[in-house]
């Protein structure tokens, strides 16, 4: 995994199509990631018209890669199929519930992990929608996915047009524990955080949002508590839509 | 990536120890994979004493791979770091709510595999224990876990003393769909669950259980509707336990 070291999200894709044999092969050679009881928990829906492209888009916040991508994945949480063999086998399934989600979501996002792995190695550039989780709804609607089905990740997949620099990580320091975990005191966060606060592109970030500090990005404009906490009631709302609640 | 087609879950593993060196080179790749907002929300107990084994070990029904690895990993999903940071930096953090565990256990179980994809390719052995989601609350104990933070992933990893044989995986046009997903039909199931239930391992299994067929196995004993309702309960309480709910 030489790439490792050198990868970044790519949101800028050249007009080269990711041929079918390539796109398959590395779908399911991801499929050899562990999985609970060997059951594979999840589905990608592979998105490549244009319209199902703009569909999509609204639920990613129009964020332009949606549509500039030769193909969009959206890879989901499913106990459905699980589910359907049971059904044809006289087995009673009960997997409509909070940890058969977990366990689906679970799979579905090492699955996915592996399939970037691969996929930037094989040269291909990606980008991870965290939006997935912002917007079940719209996502479930657009892709017709229905109940014990439920969409936990989305990646615009393509050739890179741009290599943006690195983003910063915090010390390994701050997030590898011995034995037990250790609670953070503030002279650890100075250290932690210090370098990233350091950084030009966030000193001008805080300055051009006429904020105080880096953290305040995050917690006013980036991910405020007034859209968690509505978010997370759509969520839930979600899970109960799709049966897993 | 040349280790993908080749890997199995290894369970045994020889008395070499990890290096530390090792160890932490591979903690520390890991965390390029993609993290929202670059917070990287999660965080990595190392166990590695016996006494930390011993007390990890009834949560994972006491399979001999906790004891006997070398090294336990047990990822979390982590917001307390990030909360710390902000409280330290006069920005109010709002992400005691489910869409942050949400967040944070994502980054977690991404962070996880290209851990897993890593350790592989050094040639190191892993097992991935499902069962960190069944009972998170003696997990919770016994590494001291504070509030917004949360088990979500265990591995135990060591120099590989067995090679078992590679397990079965669907056909990937089971699991792939194009542009919307398409419902199963019985004959699809029979196509896509037939190779497996003819494993003679599987029919033995079967045989021995003195059940009909081979979905009877995991709706009857090893995933039942009961465990996982009971599962669901604790692991909601959990959740609000740690601050999530």
């Amino acid at each position: 995994m030489r790439h490792i070291n050198t990868r970044r999200s790519i949101r800028r894709y050249t007009a080269r199509d990711i041929e079918p044999k390539l796109l398959n092969s590395l779908l399911k050679d991801a499929a050899r990631t562990q999985t609970m009881g060997n059951l594979q928990l999840y589905s990608v829906i592979v998105t490549r018209t244009p319209e199902g492209k703009a569909a999509l888009a609204p639920a990613h916040f129009n964020q332009p890669m949606v549509e500039q991508a030769p193909v969009v994945l959206t890879i989901c949480a499913d106990f459905r199929r699980t589910t359907a063999w049971a059904n044809c086998r006289e087995a009673n399934p009960g997997y409509d519930n909070f940890l058969s989600f977990m366990n689906a979501a679970t799979d579905a996002l090492l699955y996915t992990q592996t399939f970037c792995n691969l996929a930037e190695e094989a040269g291909l550039g990606l980008c991870y929608l965290g939006t997935t989780l912002y917007q079940p709804q719209p996502i479930i609607k657009a892709l017709q996915l229905p109940k014990l089905v439920f969409p936990v990740a989305t990646l615009t997949v393509g050739w890179p047009a741009e290599e943006p620099p690195l983003t910063d990580r915090l010390p390994m320091e701050s997030f590898v524990h011995a034995e037990s975990y250790q609670d953070p005191t503030p002279k650890d966060i100075d250290r932690y955080y210090g370098p990233k606060e350091a950084l030009p592109e966030n000193q001008e970030f805080v300055r051009i949002n006429n904020k105080k500090t880096l953290a305040q990005i995050f917690t006013d404009i980036r991910y405020t508590r007034k859209d968690n906490e509505l978010m997370s009631r759509s969520f839930l709302d979600a899970l109960r839509q799709q049966g897993f609640l």
